[in-house]
């Protein structure tokens, strides 16, 4: 590690000769392999960016040349490289390092990124702003083939190559693989573009400044693409960019000059890389997917699948598969989530009636509206976080038609170490302003399946969100049953306090209330919320209490308030929840009970809103 | 209008000759232009799809096939053929036709539209419900360039190219032209392949139906792509489409023949259609822009522009340029509304910092992160209800790191003719929950300057939400004057009742406060609340009342909620907004009063809610 522990700073990278870069990259690619084994976290893609990041930073006068990366989960060799190798032990964990690229973390992180296919936008933003003020820096922003998927990242395209005047460098990471394998007519274009560049290179010489085509990577894609002719402009020429590729990614001769010829033009430019995700480590190029993200491991062993308790996403793939063999009509639609989302199986089991639209949130939730227009069911599996990509189609294409879609939030809540970006805290604001849409909140395994089996069966739009990780262990039953539309459930009886708990704040509050003495109500349905017990309740009780793993700010708290004021009763309320700040990474359970969201901090928290004494007893409004 | 009045369904067309057609297209032509004079509407671009649209339903087999019109302003042709030419006369009005297609409308309306770009993931749902069913109609969307220039359209058409299974029709309505005039590559390589494919039209012979070029249309073309050579793949047929086309829009000889050949191919198929906005009516061909969305107006003089009461779109204009002057670092930033933004005066005076980018709302919001990060200091000038489109990037890009963005809603509230898809009723609910961000809601034209410039001062994330059309008249300053972030004003003090009301609703809150004896607070900022000013009130009165255009739940009023419970405060409180409904078309001051949200509508609320006997006075709570 002679050369890399050297490095606190790319200038120092930058003294480097140009010899010393290959044994950098065995370097670095070791400290990734054992530290990322240790901490956890995202492997093969950063094994796979290993030596893009270091011709990045070598060729390139970071941080005056603004780096943009997208998704951000790839720059752990970039973090490595710009000062923060000593902290890679505290990577994703609390108050340690991000797993994403922060502006609060390093002056080398030009842009926070985790959502994918924000990169070009930005780093367009940069360029215009360099331009106005008679900057000469250069912008780069290095996406992934399947964050390319995105409209937004075409959005971008669209603007950037008409920026002649913009000195914008765009970097197609293209490992032909997002989470999932890729999907759709891009991926496809460039697969054959890449074939037919390496067959046709010598065409090219003297317009771009192609290094000499990689055979290794030739053979690889000669296979998929044989017959295909590569088309004299590319997709990215006729958006205005000068296209230079495709070049292997791993080959530093290849990437160093490559890049330095291109740090001299001006306008728009587009470097078509390839690379292998998992690159250097066998297990992970097998299979990057495994790889991806990971927890800790032996690197000489590779992972060990370890079976552990349900999660909710399991939850979600059984009762899909059981959904979808006792209804043909249901559809199920991912946008590049099959693994994450839990639908492997049964992606194998109904391919006919499965739809993986790519990192496409937007197209995944209006296909969806037009499969309900013809009496088909479709369940769309997305996280709150990425629900956020397409919120004016839930709004404008199935809300307001009243369409029957269903839609699976897995991570609604904090999401542990994926941090802020991640979180899914804002889905029961942005959700239960809407007309028409039904929106509860799983409080434990089997309730969460047979909300799922509610919301299929509602002939609108309904919404189950649920944690990321495992519940409480409740025995999950086979049966498809529902739950009455709009209907708590009490938990506890208790006396002087009522604690109104939505999906995961159920369990620690009937921990609480059995402290307190409390009533503990199961309340279910954001929306519809079950008013009549709401104020039956409010009659019965001093004191109300709302619970919930999501913003309070205009969340299910908030829908309680609402209530009771339209029913005309004033009662002391606490409302407990995520308060008005993003949250950052660190373990998901230790994270709520920081902000008082376990049993004990909902008793400490009531205890100190309405003192220590025990609750009086309910008073009657008669 | 004989062979017009003869239809009242398409199967009454399909029964015409085909050399009736083009007599029924002028008379259809006619029909529209009386009709919408009369009544007011989109004008421009029904003129532009008279041919398109009969040619549609002569040759498809609606509503058996499934026709999906993208953004839907141009249907005034589809539904005067599809049974609705006697209401048309009703149109956008209350109870009547509405300006966009609807499901509830008509069975020919497949999908309800009005956003832009949803209409090809809606059709591929569409078509993937009918593969899915066995049922072998065809379905067919219809997409105009400047929708094209979404991502979304771009997500749909990267699913839909690869769906050979699926009879799929996407028609490109060409006509050089969103709302403002078109920007970014799609269109500029659009044009370019227009104009190649004029020239070089004997090379497609054999594997296209094209029909003989047109020679005006190419010479209207042939202008700004000299020299430029067309690609012998298109980009759509890169996509997996089979490329039909350029063909003129306008000749039914071309459209009929070429569609019926079309109907007879299996897998994705992509129509190129070429049409002039206003196509028929010298007028509107010479100014599509003015005769996009028209009032009232008489055919054979024009529209004259009357002067009238000064816009809020007017206000944010004004203010813009005066605010450019004054800080180089400011750039304007719409996505395809140049004149429905009121930012004609600064495009023209300030180019270097305007940017229009499209229908692209997501890269709109980004693109404004990435120019931030380098310390300008970037408007986003969009409606409420379009920056649905963007909520994640402003929650991730912008809220999340906090960045000095702007951003000007306008149109918040209910929009009148428009209807519910156009309403901007969730932008508090959706963006009061997210932390760093400023939200003003301005109550009259003078307020909304200084609101403007409180948050282009502000550091961090900040928006105004104003209502469509006019204020209350208040005289507008010169000077660019800041208001203290947080602080609300009391407008008229009373007696046992507080009306808190926000932006819009202030004035009609101050007269009926008049006629209560109430206290009136103009509340200016939804967030953050004035909560020293809302407990002070709640002290001072027995009774609270919040009053808001936008959804009662989870809007303002809950932010008032949420602030009296946290300070431990117990008052009957009245909420008054919008309900948990949609609210269609209509005028937008007589949908107002029908909600109760004028000032008679509010003293009855409040009468009705707390009696009608005069509020008793004040009680302390010590």
């Amino acid at each position: 590690m002679k050369l890399l522990e050297a490095i606190n700073d790319p200038a120092q990278l930058r003294q480097l000769a140009p010899e010393q870069l290959v044994p950098l990259a065995h370097e670095l690619r070791q400290f990734l392999l054992d530290s990322v084994s240790r901490t956890g976290g995202h492997l093969s893609s950063n094994l796979g960016t290993v030596e893009l990041t270091i011709a990045l930073h070598y060729v390139f006068d970071t941080p005056r040349d603004r780096l943009v990366w997208d998704v951000g989960h790839q720059t752990y060799p970039h973090k490595i490289l710009t000062g923060r190798r000593a902290r890679m032990h505290t990577l994703r964990q609390a108050n340690g390092l991000s797993g994403f690229p922060r502006r609060d973390e390093s002056r080398y992180d030009t842009f926070g990124t985790a959502h994918s296919s924000t990169s070009v936008s930005a780093a367009l933003g940069m360029a215009r702003a360099a331009r106005l003020k008679g900057e000469n820096h250069k912008t780069v922003a290095v996406i992934g083939d399947g964050a390319m998927s995105a409209g937004m990242a075409f959005e971008a395209l669209n603007n950037a190559g008409v920026a002649h005047d913009l000195d914008l460098l765009v970097v197609l990471n293209d490992n032909d693989m997002s989470i999932s394998p890729p999907v759709g007519a891009l991926n496809r274009y460039l697969a054959r573009l890449m074939s037919g560049r390496f067959h046709a290179a010598a065409r090219n010489v003297g317009r771009t400044v192609l290094p000499a085509p990689v055979v290794e990577l030739a053979r690889r894609l000669e296979g998929h693409a044989k017959g295909m002719v590569a088309p004299p402009a590319t997709l990215f020429e006729e958006f205005g960019f000068n296209y230079i590729g495709p070049i292997d990614g791993h080959d530093l001769d290849a990437l160093v000059p490559t890049l330095q010829n291109i740090r001299a033009l001006h306008g728009p430019q587009f470097l078509h890389v390839v690379t292998r995700k998992g690159c250097g480590y066998e297990l992970a190029e097998a299979d990057p997917i495994l790889y991806h993200g990971t927890g800790k491991f032996n690197p000489s062993v590779g992972i060990v699948p370890a079976p552990g308790r349900t999660t909710y996403t399991e939850v979600f793939g059984d009762w899909l598969c059981d959904m979808a063999a006792a209804d043909r009509r249901l559809v199920g639609i991912t946008p590049a989530m099959r693994e994450g989302s839990g639908m492997v199986r049964f992606a194998q089991q109904f391919p006919e009636r499965y739809a993986d639209v790519g990192i496409a949130e937007q197209h995944a939730v209006t296909f969806g509206a037009g499969l309900a227009t013809e009496g088909m069911k479709p369940v769309v599996a997305i996280y709150s976080t990425f629900l956020q990509r397409a919120y004016d189609q839930l709004v404008h294409d199935v809300a307001l038609q009243n369409l029957d879609v269903t839609f699976a939030l897995d991570r609604a809540g904090l999401v542990g170490p994926d941090g802020a970006t991640h979180a899914g805290n804002y889905d029961v604001a942005y959700m239960r302003c809407l007309p028409n849409l039904v929106l509860m909140a799983a409080s434990d395994e089997n309730e969460c399946r047979r909300m799922l089996t509610t919301a299929f069966h509602y002939p609108g739009p309904a919404a189950v969100r649920y944690p990321r990780g495992a519940g409480p262990g409740v025995a999950i039953g086979h049966e498809l049953s529902s739950i009455e539309i709009g209907t708590a459930e009490v938990r506890r009886r208790g006396e002087g306090i009522a604690i109104l708990a939505f999906g995961s704040m159920v369990a620690p509050s009937v921990a609480a209330g059995a402290e307190l003495g409390a009533t503990v109500v199961n309340m279910r349905f954001v929306k519809p919320l079950d008013v009549a017990l709401v104020t039956r309740l409010a009659r019965e009780h001093a004191r109300l209490v709302t619970v919930e793993e999501g913003s309070v700010m205009g969340g299910a708290g908030a829908a309680v308030a609402e209530a009771l004021a339209a029913a005309g009763l004033t009662r002391p309320l606490l409302m407990l929840g995520l308060p008005d700040r993003f949250i950052q990474h660190g373990e998901r359970a230790a994270l709520l009970a920081d902000l008082g969201l376990d049993a004990g901090g909902i008793v400490a928290s009531i205890r100190q809103r309405f003192g220590t004494q025990e609750p009086r007893l309910a008073v009657s409004n008669g």
